[in-house]
């Protein structure tokens, strides 16, 4: 009886200048590569990255979907931390939320994305799980 | 007896090289960025924009909320049309749902954005409408 | 008897929130993104475009050399006009120069661009003029 | 007799999907925020960031002179190193120069970038040594 079927992996990001906007804050589209970015670190530490995915099965991981709600600003310099927190599901879907922190440890951010199966040449979708998805889910949860 | 209170505009896009990622289409983050400049130019036509905001008000408009939900791949050089519609809100909020189509006028993605009043300066919260804002909507609505 | 082997494109941009930077000026990155544009708008007018490469010879057309000196800061809601400038070379390469200029005509930046031709799978690089190239230069110049 | 007016900072990046471009290689104009984020790390380590030089002198930096040449394509995942070079000048200026090296210690790209000392409310240039950059230079070079 698991009630836990998700793994956390955290990120350190260091805001760049060049991630501000006029008001000197994290202009609010980059806290979806920041999204990205703890998403790529979490496939790098599980083997679910776009390339691993693309060499087992030739499968492409495109968004469906995104949200982000913005609880506070950030600044440049200041160090974030991305919780990325993978979410089992039975559908043939990669869903993960995350949670974004200052150095103060207060919350940033939250934000949600749903990724799905394509065919990476004929960018059709796949409305069952890929048998590499089933062999990772197995493993690793 | 008034349930027309939204403004839509269209504004086209074409999609840029550098717009696109490792699959040839449109990477998922630059959608935020179309939704902004959807609002970026309803704001020009409707003197809502930034800085129309910021001169009358010292007030700058951050995001609290994005969503986006993606239907369709687009590619390098296509010609997508952004359409903005102005939400009507009694509360001190900025809300805007997009529909993006291609050319063929195929539905891309929807998605929604929500935006409040901060001090430029002290970046502090209005809770109640300004008045810039309030003069605006008895204009335009 | 020709000294006049150039093609000039003009490109009008709107400088838009997120292109600037915590300056509230156009972050210099973006004016790399702004030749860009300006020669993709090239490209359309005169079938020299990315994709236009590609399509008739299976080539790609990546950067070599990008140099830009800025004269003069831009701001939010600014609308620049970028001037392209092909410039004719013997070589198995397409070379641009940049102006830009905001709307008092006081010139912003200038740069340059050289791209080669390689092979869009293999990655090779291409040491002679392909003859889609040729052709195109005796039709165009 | 110093030929050793200058200072290496080095710094790690892994290439991440929203870098690349068609060509699932990265885009030639992240190369530039490439080099940024080496020189922010210069600045970090050395106290020569942007929000040093803001805070102790009310000064901004910006860049007058990008150039970048560029030698081997980077692809996504691959992890490269900013060699930021400082290289001293009498003048009222930053130089840096870059050199990109992929994980077999190949030569990616060299640039440079100039910067100069502007007020960072009047925008107005400085044409002398700003007191602070010369303290710098004393305790630093």
């Amino acid at each position: 009886m698991s009630h836990s079927k998700s793994i956390i992996t955290t990120t350190e990001i260091i805001v760049k200048f060049s991630d501000c906007d006029a008001l000197q804050m994290v202009w609010h589209g980059n806290y979806i590569k920041y999204f990205e970015d703890g998403r790529e670190d979490f496939g790098r530490k599980h083997t679910l990255g776009y390339w691993d995915v693309y060499k087992q099965s030739g499968l492409a991981v495109p968004l469906i979907h995104v949200d982000c709600d913005y609880k506070k600003f950030v600044g440049l310099g200041e160090i974030i931390t991305v919780e990325s927190t993978y979410i089992e599901t039975p559908a043939a879907k990669i869903i993960f939320e995350y949670k974004i922190f200052n150095e103060k440890k207060e919350l940033v951010c939250t934000g949600k994305t749903i990724q799905v199966f394509v065919d990476a040449v004929t960018k059709e979708l796949l409305i069952t799980v890929p048998p590499f998805y089933q062999a990772w889910k197995q493993k690793h949860l």
